[in-house]
């Protein structure tokens, strides 16, 4: 299905010129990148080199640094602007002569954190593919000078769908529309945010220290996410929520041998078993007590607009290679729930390394998925207040023997950053020109989603600045986004290239 | 607790001499020993330090080849026997002039597999230590000759304890008796068996093959496993069996951003949680259908030496940092039921690795120990009909993309090796003359058990041999056996020097 899908969609995008008539700065990017398709993935190779992940202080600056370098050759003079020794945000704007409107542009260009024994390549080692490494693909040499590429080629790299896409697209797009004197019709401001895989936990610091720079933006557009699973493209008005947290249950105070305590000895990995079941059921409800209680309904507009989202489940389970999904609403419906992840489980060892010992701790790394009326906060102490009720002591650090000996059962729990959803009104006054402008440079229908499933900060843009925001995705919604062998698909950085064109373009009111 | 207990131990231990009139073998062995403690340190060191899991196959056979030198030093023959290319067994005899009867002495050499970066020192980095690591104790030089080192000492390695002290104490105690010219009053068939750790898989071929070798041994003596928790010497009639599943179960075929498919995609931790806890109850009863059915009743003499072993339950709670155990009934009762452990639990990451994710699969390494009455086989058939039962497919290969989507629930199931229990008679032969050989030594009352909580490959002496066995651990219970930091503690490595000075030397019938 997939491929037949996309081999489609490919057929369509290089029938595009012809069936559409797509407005000069579309027609001008698009024929820009045809021509450099070589030098445009050499530079984004280079940019996906260097490592990104937010806690690697010295090369995150690196990745900064590079932001300003690129831009500075297209005369966009950006900041590298810092808090804390944090990492940086990097800003600037664009003016457009006589332009009545300012819209804000974020990307974030860090990623991640990486298991890199589980990549196939490096994670920051860019390696072409000639199509996904799940549909048979194989890496092949990046194209020489006017050479074209199939763009069901695929990129792999960390952030190559999740977020520097849109940051070697936007440099496509201002180059191509330089080389056509062609006007921006709105002022731009940039900003590139350094830590948006964490959480961003320092940008409302930024956005408050620095909130002149960001004051007169009308609407910021936040370039990150995936398209559609159809392939179609989509303009979105919320995101969920996230937050979480680790915790770890104790048996002894050291691993036991299997046999001389087995039987007697508390099992940690059995103990945290049993407490995560009682959380959610096998179909997939999650059993804490109100976890679902103060989730906002959808208006009428919501309504409808999910309503006419094509019906994706089936394919996707034939992608996913799934039998069954968690409750019996269509993806997008479920997409409107808080959720609880599993995201990862330790104990002991598995596989060649496993030993006959009773592991001393057992724990779990639980992801929470917000939606919009859930405070972060209040979500987790709803966790918490279930773990106490399943008789546990919950502490903060690593518990001591004393303490350990005092009650049955303990658990440490950590709780992680989070941040709250956001879900902006449909009838948002750019919405429709932002829709008209995906719509010119895909020649598709484009679809109006209430909420992605996924977190952006969004929230901070409307309490720190009150300016709304909408969600121009461009990536491929099989990018392995936060996995190994994350990946961007070819046809889709070239649409972000058309979609800026278009969006930095759009007429004015 | 432990701290005071084994000082008192230690000065009473340094009393002994005075206090009991040892046999001149006891004698012997005692002042050999203090005489050259620095020299049995360094030899043993030597020895840990070849690395011995079993499936390396070039360092097991360094390991055989040194145990047939240092025998070799003491004028006793070995051979080294290769089957199929697996690890070796090492093996020969003494001729004792005038012995009526043979003794067939067990020990193997290699140990369980690590994970060095769990270890303090690396695991074949032999360290000494003023005392236990988790009672303070801190590392310290290897004694100069002459000078004698606190008995509360410990020495970390892989093998330390489990089970390569035997060989080391073996090995002085014949230096003892042949610096005395005192003589052995049975013969001695010797095997040091080369992967105990992994099941001794081939230990059956190997006694099929060399059966004449073994023939004539009336009673098997098997040097492993720990003393009592009360650091009593105890002599021991039986153990428990081992066997264990790994169990892989799967989400969707790649890992899935945790927002844009969280609440929709199935989560493979999830699963497996809600999977573990239908197995055992937070109180520690297994709850798989028939588990507990084919478990062989105790006779009168276990129950009475059962009844007649100094409660341990509440200084190991207070040692281990325990608040409550698995069961209600005491821990030498719940070693005479089979267990289910989960030795290892994986999916995703936690910690700083871990990631926005829903990972595709989860898996837990599960052991299974067994009693007189369970067959392994069969105890792991009743896993697998709860798994099946509980809405599984079992599969035994990684699962095609079709499976997957043809069955709403997969588990891939692969059985490990196992073993039966076994429990001798107490009314054995030699038992009698066994137990005070180990009174001899240790000065103290023996402790009679019906089994140890771990395993040994007993039944195969039994079945294929048609000899008993009893066994003679020397270890500390706290020697961290298959976990990282093994160790053994000095004054059980002496008391092995001198228990096998009196075992080698008990009065013919």
């Amino acid at each position: 299905m997939p491929v037949l899908r996309s081999a489609f969609l490919a057929f369509v995008l290089a029938l595009l010129p012809g069936l559409v008539h797509a407005q000069p700065a579309v027609e001008a990017a698009r024929s820009h990148r045809q021509a450099h398709e070589a030098q445009i993935l050499r530079d984004y190779a280079d940019f996906l080199r260097i490592p990104n992940v937010a806690s690697d202080s010295v090369n995150i600056r690196r990745n900064a640094r590079h932001i300003q370098q690129q831009f500075a050759a297209r005369d966009v003079d950006l900041d590298v602007l810092t808090v804390d020794g944090v990492p940086p945000i990097v800003t600037g704007r664009i003016e457009a002569p006589g332009a009545t409107r300012t819209l804000g542009i974020y990307v974030h260009y860090d990623g991640q954190p990486v298991d890199a024994s589980r990549w196939t390549h490096g994670p920051w080692t860019p390696t072409l593919y000639t199509a996904a490494m799940h549909q048979g693909g194989t890496p092949r040499a990046f194209p020489a000078d006017g050479e074209s590429v199939d763009p069901e080629a695929r990129l792999y790299a960390r952030g190559a769908g999740d977020d520097k896409a849109p940051i070697a697209a936007l440099l496509a797009t201002l180059d191509a529309l330089q080389e056509r004197d062609i006007e921006l019709t709105s002022n731009i401001v940039f900003l590139f945010d350094g830590e948006e895989e964490r959480g961003s936990p320092h940008l409302n610091q930024y956005l408050s220290q620095y909130e002149g720079r960001f004051a007169d933006v009308d609407l910021w557009l936040f370039c990150d996410g995936p398209v559609h699973q159809s392939r179609q493209p989509q303009v979105v008005f919320g995101v969920r929520g996230v937050t979480g947290m680790e915790v770890t249950v104790y048996g002894a105070n050291r691993p036991l041998h299997s046999g001389h305590y087995g039987n007697w000895s508390p099992v940690p990995g059995q103990m945290l078993a049993n407490l995560l079941a009682t959380m959610k059921s096998t179909d997939g409800a999650v059993l804490i007590d109100g976890f679902y209680d103060t989730v906002a309904p959808l208006t009428a507009a919501e309504r409808a607009a999910l309503d006419e989202l094509p019906l994706v489940d089936e394919p996707l389970k034939d992608e996913l290679a799934l039998a069954r999904t968690e409750g019996t609403e269509r993806l997008e419906e479920r997409l409107l729930l808080p959720s609880l992840t599993v995201r990862g489980l330790a104990s002991g060892n598995v596989g060649a390394k496993a030993r006959n010992i009773i592991p001393s701790t057992a724990t779990a790394a639980l992801g929470v998925r917000l939606v919009k009326g859930n405070d972060p906060n209040r979500m987790l102490d709803r966790v918490e207040d279930h773990i106490r009720a399943e008789g546990y002591h919950i502490v903060r650090e690593t518990p001591s023997d004393s303490l350990l000996r005092a009650h049955p059962r303990v658990a440490k729990v950590t709780r992680g950053a989070g941040y709250p959803a956001s879900r902006a009104s449909m009838g948002q006054p750019l919405a429709n020109q932002v829709i008209a402008a995906a719509e010119r440079a895909s020649g598709q229908d484009v679809l109006r989603v209430p909420t992605l499933g996924g977190t952006l900060p969004v929230f901070l843009f409307e309490q720190v600045l009150g300016t709304p925001a909408i969600i121009v995705p461009i990536a491929n919604h099989d990018n392995n986004q936060h996995a190994p062998d994350e990946n961007i698909r070819l046809a889709n950085l070239w649409y972000g290239v058309d979609l800026y064109a278009a969006l930095l373009t759009m007429p004015a009111r």
